[in-house]
């Protein structure tokens, strides 16, 4: 029951939200009741029009270390509850995340570990500390990853990564998931917040129909990347949109252009 | 109407052919006129059974800074017309250099942006300066990209720099796009064009049918990597080829085969 | 008929396995005996419940140079029986690894060329010495890959390289290698094995029917990422296994899990 997903509108406009993960004294450990709110903050975020982009970060230094997994002997052992869990609350959670239709800026200080990698692996752009780590260390913990999470997970970190993190259970450092593609930028632990901010800004500042139509068209190869017929359907429906014009009318007029 | 593609004959076999990007002060910008000559040039390069080796690059320092915008207002905010571009001329010269039978080598200076990246992304063997910049910031332009070419664009540089190029209009630097392994070698800017004239001339020295069957595979297994039973139909009917005899006999008799 | 596939348990327990490719004087080449050979090797690990880990390497300070050229004047230049050498003799050993139920450690030194590269790519954790090189020049000796193993080897060490090892013979040494996401570890030549050893022992020590589940999952996963559903079938009947329940059980008594 402990933990909290909080969320805050941070302009006037409501431009841009900031999603913070937050479980005191534990690392920002994900409880069942958290990965419902995960999926009820998306869930509104996806009905908000004027929204342009939403950072996602951890309090008190982490990201988040993992499950709760206080609450595990309650339920894990049962396959049916098991189940349930890993199928609607944890995948519920992800999948609001992915199917966020804004950019997704991920903010990641400290531990970033199964549950965080999870969350981590659904945002557009990712910034980490130096000294973040990251990994999925649950052979430890005597249980396999579930399938849609594998899937979401060595997507985003790769296929090697993700068999040293499952079958060795091997954590990462900050620089090692720059090199093997998961981060777009390693700054200094101060820095943070304060680079994804700056990232989150100019995503405010650019065309915002635009980047909607580029995160379905990226989401959906990614799933099936075969099937483009359906994509090619009403690819083009924005090309009378005001956006369009003004981009490419301040181009040639040599003047900063204003969505 | 501006700029052009050149295509010249670099030896008297017709091993290789050098095809050149130019559209003089407009860093080789691509016109809808270019756009068909290139799958022009392509389409002929298509049949011609001596060829070895494709060498790509752009005239007077830059590869290619994107689209030709001057032309946009004429065709753009029509969704006909503007998924006509797209579709046919864009992705026909795309496609174009994609289904080139022999290997492409790609030689970037400079910028390579939008079109640019699109096109540097169509080939085999990608060489750069150590100066050259990289992005497709066309969310400034205020309009997506096409699903093809986003399709194209993150198969070659990685999902999660393509969302980073496409979602918040970054530019990246050579030794970037390196690490994020759509670039092959980074070199001085001196030295792009001698360097990937080696790289052409290394492979238009090895086995030429080898290399047509190579890409061949390559191309199909991408595009559906689960589908290789029409693959290995036909796949072993080189075994009596004459390079095949050559290659195995010259090793055998330890000196340089001649193919 | 030279070389051989030598197999060795290390453990009283059974957990862990050596196999080493040896063909002296050849750089451990792969001859057709030992690709049966190496099918039959792990035909038999896979049939062994106590089997936590399999570390293979090849002898005498080289993993695998290749295929046993000096064999290949017999059978190459005739289609079919070209057709059964790749499908069936090469495409059995390889993907008997493949299959492996288990993780699978690859330690390399010296050279990884052609065979030893798909070997080595169908390991889960590859670990390399400094000197190591790799590549596949066969379009010097005047063939195409096969269009298996050409796909194995592309989704292990990106399309990008698979081009420039396939279309321009390129060699590649291992810090280059781990920069592209095909090396998990580089380190001193004369670290190779005890490192490799290091992380078999880890993986012994984890949950054992965990890692059965999650190389089940990865594997699939990589073959057809959009079909989960099967994979979610029966995905969570390990819920009252006795490791689950001592893997949490041991980490909220704060004590090490035995498995």
């Amino acid at each position: 029951m402990g933990g909290h997903i909080h969320c805050d509108n941070l302009d006037p406009l409501g431009h841009l939200v900031a999603v913070r993960v937050s479980h005191p004294g534990k690392f920002n450990a994900m409880s069942r009741s958290m990965w419902r709110d995960l999926k009820a903050v998306f869930d509104v975020l996806a009905t908000q029009p004027g929204l342009r982009c939403v950072l996602v970060s951890g309090e008190g230094g982490h990201f988040c270390a993992g499950g709760d997994i206080s609450e595990y002997p309650d339920f894990r052992f049962d396959s049916e509850r098991l189940a349930h869990f890993h199928e609607n609350e944890v995948w519920g959670g992800l999948d609001a995340i992915r199917r966020c239709p804004v950019p997704v800026v991920v903010a990641i200080e400290g531990n970033c570990m199964g549950a965080g990698l999870e969350m981590a692996s659904c945002g557009d752009i990712r910034v980490a500390g130096v000294s973040a780590r990251f990994g999925a260390p649950i052979a430890r913990l005597g249980f396999p990853m579930a399938p849609r999470e594998a899937q979401l997970v060595a997507q985003a970190v790769g296929w090697a990564t993700a068999r040293e993190m499952l079958l060795e259970a091997a954590l990462l450092p900050a620089d090692e998931m720059k090199a093997r593609g998961f981060l777009n930028r390693v700054v200094d632990d101060a820095a943070v917040m304060s680079t994804a901010m700056g990232s989150a800004q100019r995503i405010v500042a650019l065309a915002p129909l635009a980047a909607r139509v580029n995160k379905h068209t990226l989401r959906a190869m990614a799933a099936a990347p075969a099937d483009l017929a359906e994509l090619i359907e009403g690819a083009y429906d924005y090309a009378d949109q005001a956006e369009h014009r003004e981009g490419i009318g301040a181009f040639l007029d040599k003047r900063q252009p204003v969505f």
